[in-house]
């Protein structure tokens, strides 16, 4: 949801985060002038989008103050996203689902092991054992659990199914799509409106990252806009040179966006979520991790669904790799658990590494021949 | 368990189950006079079974109250799911396998997803937040979890194993169902007689849906012996017209079983379960849903592989579709995780339809030539 | 953890024990001077193991009560499954993978549903509800998801590779291997040092468990050198019989390791879990199940992955059979649901001891070809 991560008086991660924008140039240089080897310039766009997507949460939450609680709410929900989502699209123009697929998958898997791991470990070190609200955190491990649900059926469909009723399978992923997005319509009616109040917690935690005296509504739109043709840019540079980087180094396709992809879409919440949980916030950090994989796979997904009917090649499914399958599922079950007991230590940040390390060398192995041959 | 859907007082569902008695004399003429087309016996079949089985289950219970509470809570246990187990019977002895088991699967994600998912979203329309004992549902889910589990290892067996083992798989199933039936057995001994108050709130609000004064005990074994001869016929039908009805609509046997053949058999469950929701009797809802599973899983399931070596052509296995298999562990697992925050709202009954509406689209979309090929 | 079955004043349990050991000597007979059938030497093996199995846990635990807290809890995570590691190490040296694969497993749904599924039934019969520290539990059943996730890992990735990556899955399992080690130190940390506070009340079981006045170190040191030498010949005789026995009775080699194996190397474990629920100690009961799985998934099953490199004739991977990551995935889930709600019943008991009882049966048809096509 709410997804900056600087922040007056936290100098170290804002001028970490400032001190990256130099990529940015950097990787139109190389781009432009010099030609450099797609994977330089694969390496240099993923590090000038981590600051730019930090910016555009920053951009959209200033305006979102503004604009009032319920619109405000709704572009928090829309946008939070949204680095990833153009990253998506721009490959999703090019045709490459299995790295379109493959960052959906690493979204879920990178919020809930990494970013709640990291925070748990984090949070752990300096704390002792670290306490959540469990009535809070349980409704969105439940919601999380269902919306992960209905995102794999059609990928199992597939492997119950086979090659017997190809034409089955895309209609199925299509209105599956639409039953995770109507699910998404309802769900923001259930947090911006009916059951806003459950959500209050942690807009405070939230209002307290944000940013003294309200700034100009003017500004914090061109901000928006500048960072948001800045992340296309890179998106354009790190789409364009993936295939070729993955080749270069032995990668996956699949590899790259289950692992590559999703930590750089997702960099900004990962440190707000690890400061959070440094303050013994952890409500606000299990609510980043749970709220951004809810909306990956209630929102994202079926988007990118339908946006492939017009933009792409030929219309995408949602039939994900065996092993892709297997991580959501695992993830969903294993955030509800953790959860549920209300408190983290530092080793259950420990744990949850330690299965995306594990889950991490699995993609690494795995042959390009496997993924291509479960689609 | 207690399975009534009329009450004096709640006028509508009462006057709606007794109207659709119409359809019951219909659905005769149409099948011994007119010689109707199956497709049209069957839809007026099932519309005739949804009353009768409310009168099975509203005369059970006037029995129960009579007989003493021991013998009374043993008829429940036993007769609840008698509707759905005549169903299962008769198309147990045509050798309709595929629907016989489609129904079992259908009855437990039917009552966890429909069936507590309406609940949910019906109650949780009216009240904000819905409040439940988490520890009589955790207990509840628990012995659901493991009920699940126990009917799909035959599945799961022979999907690892394959065709290589045909003669293994008759033994496995009829011993799992013999240690499914003894489960079932001690679980009796367990809600009627050493834990009985736990499952006495449920009594009181059970009591409460009931009917004023005793009537005479004779009427009402008249009543159940009416009902249950009505239901016979409507399931001879019903069955006799499945298949080409299947045939004509481009469904498959098990979409049959499991969607359509499973909401009819569960009807009066479902609207009891919605009525005490709607009356914030959350705990009696989710007893509803989660009993009524636990007996399909562990009573219904197992009785039928017992009769399949009376009166089957041969004798039937557990061996469900890989489709089945997830959907129940799905179901179980979901359900868990539900019943454990000890609260629901409507977006929780919203995503528990989704998945029930996923899952259908997906049961819709498998080919018949996949079922077949499962066993 | 503590493993220790005999006390003064429960004679019952400590005099069956100690009638058990005459089998050691009778088994060097039968192997050594009777030249027996390998059955009648198995049997008699595995009767032997249990009592030895016992006075290592007894010795070793004695001998952490000298040495200090810091060591001593050390020594008894270390050594609490050493019975189940020398028949491991023997059957590696032997090149039988499949027993060894087997054994881990056996033991991890051995602790689960035979252990504690006995001690909730045991205790279940004596007290109506037994409660438990369920934030100790979850904390236990978190890390045990997290240990069953990473075990299995390498198992589903072959299953979803197949044979088309032969190279690949020895480095994946050996790095998985590394990073559950890992993981296992880093969890000696947190129970030994930052959070021994958390598993206090369980020391205070354990002392309770133990005896009188401290014995002498030497005699402590001598009676765990000789339980050692007496389990590894033991180890010898049952390994070497174990092939033969299970032809000679129709057995696969896994269902020897998964349900007899892992009986012999945890009765100590069973026994003293079964007393502590007599006592209604259910919170000592759960620990050992739970902390039982945990050091074998996390520490024993790397260690044999690190010696095969060493003593064996190749390498063993992690791949386990698909029945066997099944098992172990159910387990490791309903654990978690279990412990999740607090308390249990009898009914709890049995429940687990019928999904033991089916899992043993599908163990059981399942045919040799099937678990060596998995390999």
């Amino acid at each position: 949801m709410a997804t900056t991560a600087s922040k007056p008086g936290l100098f170290t991660a804002a001028n970490v985060m400032n001190l990256l924008l130099v990529f940015v140039p950097v990787a139109m240089l190389m781009e432009w002038v010099f030609h450099s080897s797609p994977a330089a310039i694969f390496v240099v766009a993923c590090l000038g989008i981590i600051p730019l997507a930090g910016q555009m949460g920053h951009a959209t939450e200033e305006i979102a103050e503004r604009v009032g609680e319920g619109v405000g709410g709704l572009l928090n929900a829309t946008f939070g996203n949204a680095a990833e989502l153009i990253i998506a699209i721009v490959a999703l123009r090019a045709g490459l689902f299995d790295l379109v697929k493959a960052s959906i998958t690493g979204s879920i898997i990178g919020n809930v092991l990494l970013v709640f791991g990291l925070s748990a470990l984090a949070g752990g070190l300096k704390y002792e054992t670290q306490r959540f609200n469990r009535t809070a955190a349980s409704l969105g491990s439940t919601l999380l659990v269902l919306s992960g649900v209905g995102l794999v059926v059609p990928a199992i469909f597939h492997m119950l199914v086979g090659a017997t009723a190809p034409g089955a399978e895309r209609n199925l992923s299509t209105e599956i799509a639409v039953v995770l997005m109507v699910t998404y319509i309802l769900s923001l009616v259930f947090t911006l409106k009916t059951h806003r109040h459950l959500y209050m917690g942690d807009a405070g935690t939230d209002a307290e990252v944000a940013h003294g005296p309200a700034k100009p509504m003017g500004r914090s739109i061109g901000k928006l806009v500048l960072a948001t043709i800045g992340v296309a840019v890179m998106a354009e540079f790190l789409v364009g040179a993936a295939t070729e980087t993955a080749e270069a180094l032995g990668w996956s396709e699949v590899f790259v966006g289950v692992i590559v992809v999703a930590i750089i879409g997702n960099a900004a919440e990962h440190s707000t979520a690890i400061i959070m949980a440094m303050k013994n916030k952890m409500d606000a950090a299990i609510n980043i991790a749970v709220g951004s994989s809810i909306q990956v796979a209630l929102f994202v997904a079926p988007l990118l669904v339908f946006l492939s009917y017009v933009i792409a090649p030929q219309p995408m499914d949602l039939i994900f790799t065996p092993l892709e399958v297997l991580a959501v599922g695992l993830c969903v079950g294993i955030m509800a658990f953790c959860s549920n007991d209300g408190e983290s230590h530092w080793m259950e940040g420990v744990q949850l590494l330690a299965v995306y390390v594990i889950l991490g060398i699995a993609f690494y192995f795995l042959p390009a021949a496997a993924t291509a041959g479960a689609h």
